[in-house]
């Protein structure tokens, strides 16, 4: 009789910390799922590196939003016009006439809107540490990103050397004698471009370990 | 009586609570999954798409090689002299006095070498597929070396289009009229570097797939 009844007790007090709120069912899932990791991988395998790690992929991102942004402004609005003319020549340059800067300016504008799409993902990864759905995604775009930013600032460094130095062999004259604040400007996004790429190889390499089971 | 009455009890109460809300089919839901997971994880978790994914990963480097290889013969046997000269110009291209074609040598010829370099120890990852120690130096690794193959690629493409369409703003003129085959050869020798970054950019997301805890 007593055991009927405290089994009764139990029965009922069980539902009713259930129905309290829709919390609950989450609480209520947890328990079995913390035993399973427990016994998966015995000594729970330090949640809080994975966290350090999620935190700082988001700092980080945060420091490729900043460079990639930067360098597409900065080469966005490079443009140099001379105060004197010739009757063939007009000495105006303009970003957007190199094909390579109108690229470098594309990819790191399109880093720059991933990135910020990627800042909730990175999030979900600080929440949870251990999901890994989220993680790998960002990884893999990451590395598609890292080979589009690193393309891009490559290739507008190759013409900014040309700016600098001409090419001898072509007969190529360097023009940053005249267009000094274009070669500048320019210089200076893809110096900022490089810096997002690094940002981006230290992000993948980071999402690398935090892959790892453990 | 009493007893199973109360049983009764119970059993009605439990359904009647899984009844209430969706959330608590999920909650019912998860218990069983995860002493599944936790059984599943013992006996060493599909070895067999392990060891595909590293068979996968050597066969890639050894593509890898072949285009970092190729591209780099082909591009440091880049050679041109035209039959005819002037008083003021000889009409001589050469890769090596390009400095980004220098580089573009050099990052294939570094490619090259480090992706022979890593073939025992991608094998290694076929015979030990759980390995996390190689595999993850070996990727972080292929990071490194898809950044310096895609940068090396990219500077070339970009002399290599000035080569193909000048520049009118910077008054410089396309040299491939007469340099044809000077220009084939460079735009060969690129199209394989990417093919070889491109490799190099699968190679590291199969590791990251490898590198998930299952």
């Amino acid at each position: 009789m007593d055991s009927g009844k405290s089994g009764d007790a139990t029965a009922v007090t069980i539902p009713e910390t259930k129905d309290k709120g829709k919390g609950k069912a989450v609480t209520w899932a947890a328990p079995p799922s913390v035993y399973s990791v427990s016994t998966k991988a015995e000594p729970s395998p330090r949640p809080g590196w994975k966290k350090g790690v999620a935190i700082t992929d988001f700092v980080l991102r945060l420091g490729a939003i900043g460079a990639a942004m930067a360098s597409a402004v900065t080469m966005g609005n490079n443009e140099e016009m001379l105060p004197f003319f010739t009757q063939f020549l007009q000495f105006h340059a303009q970003w957007n006439e190199f094909p390579m800067f109108q690229f470098f300016v594309v990819a790191n504008g399109v880093i720059s809107g991933y990135m910020i799409l990627a800042l909730p993902f990175s999030y979900v990864c600080i929440v949870r540490p251990h999901a890994v759905g989220p993680r790998l995604s960002l990884m893999i775009l990451d590395i598609v990103m890292m080979g589009v930013v690193t393309g891009g600032a490559s290739s507008a460094a190759a013409i900014v050397y040309l700016f600098h130095n001409g090419s001898q062999d072509a007969n190529w004259i360097a023009i940053c004698q005249g267009f000094s604040n274009f070669c500048k400007a320019a210089s200076q996004a893809v110096v900022t471009s490089f810096v997002a790429a690094v940002f981006l190889m230290c992000l993948v390499s980071l999402s690398a370990l935090a892959l790892i089971r453990n």
